[in-house]
């Protein structure tokens, strides 16, 4: 696999939005607040990464794909909890 | 310009992950309730997404820069919110 600049920009990114939603869910799961958290973001957002992930892989870019399966795992923990403890 | 099915899913996941920061930008301008949004998770997330937008520009994804230019706007004015009303 060749690594070029665009590639490792785009791992970079890729790693800073994905371990971005650890904190937030890590946060979300010990203190279950979620009152200043919008359901209709985590419900939009989570849909979206789904998306993402699916253009990432018909456009061959591999930074976008594996961003989003995690982001995607993280953003529906923490919807889960917004809608069990709203 | 073309537009194929693959930019297509693009832009529909732009628009999905891009949007869902509306509400929670507008839930904590109108709340300033930040108590359940990690500051750690909202500093990684705009870094990330000026990441993003300079992956997006350079590995010629317009999808992928135009969701990061907005996402960056309001993930900025949340991240705001939260350093000021934490």
């Amino acid at each position: 696999m060749k690594i070029d600049t665009v590639s490792i920009i785009g791992y970079l990114a890729a790693f800073g939005t994905t371990v971005s939603f650890l904190p937030q869910a890590i946060k979300t799961i010990q203190t279950k607040d979620t009152s200043g958290i919008s359901l209709s973001m985590y419900t939009l957002f989570t849909l979206g990464t789904l998306l993402w992930l699916i253009y990432g892989i018909t456009s061959h870019s591999l930074p976008v794909a594996i961003a989003n399966v995690i982001t995607f795992i993280f953003a529906s923990i923490i919807l889960g909890y917004k809608i069990r403890y709203k």
